[in-house]
């Protein structure tokens, strides 16, 4: 049988990456795919640097168009990024009838409503296993491996600069300012890190992996986003001192509670920020550019899946994943091949009502608070008064010695809190009061706290 | 749609858990296969227990062979273990047209080539995610989320039984007999360990992972198979002190490399024994009764996988994946399906032939050895010169003070020798040379070391 006819968007890294495994391993993966998978046609706006990568015998344009309108195409990998010429590219490929595989996690957290419906309008399918951390299988894994279960939450490290951020910070006791300059250097950070640093990247994954685990549509503009910009060594040293590790966590989980007035709040937590996290779990352990989720179902308990999250072979991994399960699949009616997101397209809408994302004032998780203090009697009893008539209980508190904080001579020190659950809202609130008080010298670190049990 | 109806063959602890989560979760999963999933009638010799977990409206029989023969049955799931009944009904319900799903990996690791080839040629699905590493989609990933590799290595901790035995002999310093005693108290270990302890139940989950990694068929004869019965906490102890932990590996290897006479050595290590694995590794602190699987890549590097390898819904969360993908798959044209081992069946036997299981013999991997010595000058000498002479390098030497080992006035003492990548051949004679020593006063402890990067 001739082989699968593929068009290639965009032969950056990840792009070469896909030509070279794909034509490395042709044999091992004809010999799974029951076909073979040829890259048949490639555009990229560096037609010399392309041609230098495939070399003869593929046919290399500056035209994506061209791709997408080559009858001899089954199969378009987008690799371009962005969601502007990507969105329309994807929506063109798809209109010509053309199946799409894509790494753009920005585009399907943004627009992925709209592409899925297109996709499916038109019978094609959309695969993105590298969308979501790198080579790790962990699209898969929530959309067809954890069929059985109500999935209850999952939590991942799914941006691999900032986790060698954090890693250096603890490593080294540096600031975030000095570590991230020498991940620029190293490259593994880029030019403009904003993207990963404030949490972005990280919620885009993380609204894909909400709309796969709980079949609602995808609604970035919903997430709660913070990155690691704030974090101080101090932070990390304290929270070592407590037995836990600070990491950049996407988490959604599906709640179902009632309030304080007793009315039932049923909805769905997505949220990225950074995240105390027991040292003694596996994820705390995951060091470096490496990535890990830990997805919680109630028939199979935790289960987690670790890897590298970027690269260009990693990526290319997940990309050819894709194509294998397009070939063995595109002769199949549409009905009965894996929904994009999991669930049924039609279920989505009434899902999507009865679990709404909350509010970041509803999420409920725990504490860490760390107050720079003067040092003198009755500080901590005002602090916990205030705690106390929040409703809040605590946990833990470390006092350090003013000399230990401050030098010799200090009047200054630190007070550090771990709360058990709260309503965010409510910290909040209790947050501007003890700011309020005349003994908190400068403005208070909050950063959350997920046990991951 | 009307669902799609299922037959349970067995409802024990696995089968309840079948039931009970398709029962709970019948509207996700719904959702997600696209039609309902219903067990429409169990087999069971027990039929008032098996009617206690159903109630009313399921039919419940005692005879296996009924439910195989009801034509309205589409999936037969097959519970009851083993290799004798068993093998006997997974084929009469193919030969009847049904698709199975099995957690028997007994029987697959065994039978598999026959039963494989029953379903191909009948055109129907063989389904197993169950039989490897409970609730984790560890098949799942190797089959169809890391399609692009050529799988370098995989090693597994997939008997939960021992890795608890590992984790109590470790935390608490306490000898094999000991624990295994508590171990069958607490219900982590059978009445009859005998499959766990001894390495078989692995070393079946070795053989189907072997075969779905490297495209050959299941060969579970040529599998090596040590359990965990001869280890001491001694080793436990002294293995951590070198910085290793001491896990029950099931570990399978592709080979390319030319032998002491320059002949080309390609081949298949399929292995389950102790190892000692550093402790940094993620899979090293994998403790009590969880499993985790690590898969090298040649693109993806390494993955792992995590989570409860046993248990009556982890391992029905299994099950029903199984359940879903055959629901969405069993209209589809049989050759567009996933292959049964992953590799299109017709290519395994070639396969086989270019990379053959080897024997231990041929297996290099790293050691520990532990010597029980007379405490005299020369000893080190003498040992190190038998392992120098058999061309084997050593990595490290730990010699304890005899005070420490046998007490006060001791004339005997500990040597411990971690040893670089050495042909199991020829450790085999080093080792019989060294016990002719002397001042080698017990039989020598060999573990192998697996360094897992």
């Amino acid at each position: 049988m001739k082989p699968i006819q593929v068009g290639l968007l965009g032969i950056g890294t990840v792009g070469s990456g896909v030509f070279n495994v794909l034509h490395r391993n042709q044999e091992e993966i004809r010999r799974r795919a029951g076909r073979g998978i040829e890259i048949a046609m490639v555009a990229d706006l560096d037609v010399e640097r392309a041609r230098k990568v495939v070399g003869e015998g593929v046919q290399v344009v500056n035209d994506a168009r061209a791709v997408i309108a080559n009858p001899d195409i089954d199969i378009v990998i987008e690799l371009i990024g962005g969601y502007g010429v990507a969105k329309a590219l994807v929506l063109e490929a798809i209109a010509a009838g053309k199946h799409v595989v894509t790494a753009n996690k920005a585009l399907l957290a943004v627009h992925g409503t709209e592409i899925f419906a297109a996709a499916s309008a038109k019978g094609v399918m959309v695969a993105f296993e590298a969308a979501v951390a790198g080579g790790i299988p962990i699209i898969k894994a929530l959309r067809e491996g954890l069929t059985a279960n109500r999935i209850q939450w999952l939590a991942g490290i799914i941006n691999g600069t900032t986790n060698f951020i954090l890693s250096e910070m603890r490593d080294k006791g540096l600031d975030f300012a000095v570590v991230l300059k020498e991940a620029q250097r190293l490259g593994y950070a880029e030019a403009d890190p904003t993207f990963d640093i404030e949490g972005v990247d990280a919620a885009h994954k993380a609204t894909i992996m909400s709309a796969i685990a709980f079949g609602i549509p995808v609604q970035f503009d919903k997430a709660y986003v913070e990155g690691i910009t704030q974090l101080s060594a101090t932070d990390i040293k304290y929270a070592e001192q407590l037995g836990y590790r600070i990491k950049l966590l996407g988490i959604t989980k599906r709640v179902e509670r009632t309030d304080a007035t007793g009315k039932a709040v049923g909805g769905i937590e997505l949220r990225v920020h950074p995240s105390l996290v027991p040292a003694k779990r596996l994820i705390a352990n995951v060091e470096g550019a490496m990535n890990a989720v830990v997805v919680q179902g109630d028939a199979v308990g935790a289960t987690l899946y670790y890897g590298k999250g970027a690269g260009s072979e990693p990526t290319a991994s997940a990309v050819i994943a894709d194509l294998v399960d397009i070939t063995r699949l595109h002769t199949v009616d549409p009905l009965n091949r894996v929904p994009h997101l999991a669930f049924q397209p039609h279920t989505l809408d009434q899902a999507m009502s009865e679990l709404p994302v909350l509010p970041m004032s509803e999420v409920v998780t725990s504490y860490y608070l760390r107050l720079r203090v003067a040092d003198q009697a009755g500080v901590l009893a005002k602090v916990t008064g205030i705690l106390a008539g929040a409703g809040i209980s605590i946990d833990a508190v470390l006092q350090r010695e003013a000399d230990e904080v401050g030098g010799e001579g200090s009047t200054q020190t630190d007070l550090i809190i771990l709360t058990h659950d709260t309503r965010e809202g409510t910290m909040n609130d209790a947050i501007a009061q003890m700011q309020q008080l005349p003994t908190v010298l400068a403005p208070i670190t909050r950063i959350r706290k997920e046990e991951l049990n």
